[in-house]
């Protein structure tokens, strides 16, 4: 699937089969996560892969009891080892280079008949005591992936380009 | 180009042929942006598009004085229009969600065989100025666009998969 289709296709997935996933497939998207651009090429992100069912259940219950988070065969829970290093322009490293790393997860997923949902409701405290990720991790998202209940596409609704782009000035 | 060819053959371009970029190739790279997801889907991204070469030096000025940033037929100034709204977990919604959009405009560029290199190295508060951008709105990144000089790939160094993934807990 070429990437604009992949673009166009991909959508946030709420609901999700109950078919699991191959490792290589996960390892796919893992790989897609790997080789993603960061910041000084730091590769600050981390990532804890969940499949084991209570533990996604808790996870679940942590990201404000949406429960289809649980459900999916597998949770992606991104994190990042980081010092909180700053770019001139004043963003957080970390955040931009996990945030980058999942949006190839989330088009890589696409490509294999998989969905995801980038999930931000969640309390971080609480993902972290149920992984045992050290205090010093963030967790940035947990992500849940699997085949989608219903594949039909849904319309995606988006401001206009013209709302959005501006040319030579603001 | 299936997405994980586009993800394995992305690179950092910092070398740009003078060779101009057709409207309708921009159009599709910012229709990429567009559609990418946002929190609550808020899509905070704005995008400042500069052709104009006194312009584009001046940003490459603004950006640690990086001459290849406007060598570039294009930049890309990527922006957003946002309240500052943090997501329960943390994180601040306009970084993520224009970070994601920039990685959909990376891989749609590789694509079109058009180069991109995320530029994190600037002042904000002078590309602001350069291009009249309103104190309220944040300047995430400066992107240049446009074909790369030498299209060969470079072997990107990354940690392996072991390095950045752990199964079911930290």
């Amino acid at each position: 699937m070429n990437v604009t289709d992949a673009i166009a296709t991909r959508k946030s997935v709420r609901a999700y089969s109950t078919r699991p996933i191959d490792d290589e497939k996960l390892t796919v998207v893992l790989n897609a996560a790997r080789l993603a651009p960061s910041a000084s090429n730091r590769q600050e992100w981390r990532f804890v892969i969940v499949r084991d069912l209570k533990t996604r259940k808790k996870i679940a219950e942590a990201a404000d009891e949406q429960t289809f988070v649980g459900e999916a065969p597998a949770i992606i829970v991104a994190c990042a080892d980081t010092d909180g290093h700053v770019m001139e322009c004043g963003q957080l490293c970390y955040t931009i280079d996990v945030a980058t790393a999942l949006a190839h997860i989330m088009l890589a997923a696409v490509e294999l008949e998989l969905g995801t949902c980038w999930i931000g409701a969640f309390d971080e405290k609480k993902v972290k005591e149920i992984l045992g990720i050290p205090e010093k991790i963030r967790v940035v998202s947990v992500m849940p992936i699997g085949y989608p209940a219903d594949p039909s596409l849904v319309e995606k609704k988006r401001l206009t380009l013209d709302a959005i782009v501006k040319h030579e000035h603001w």
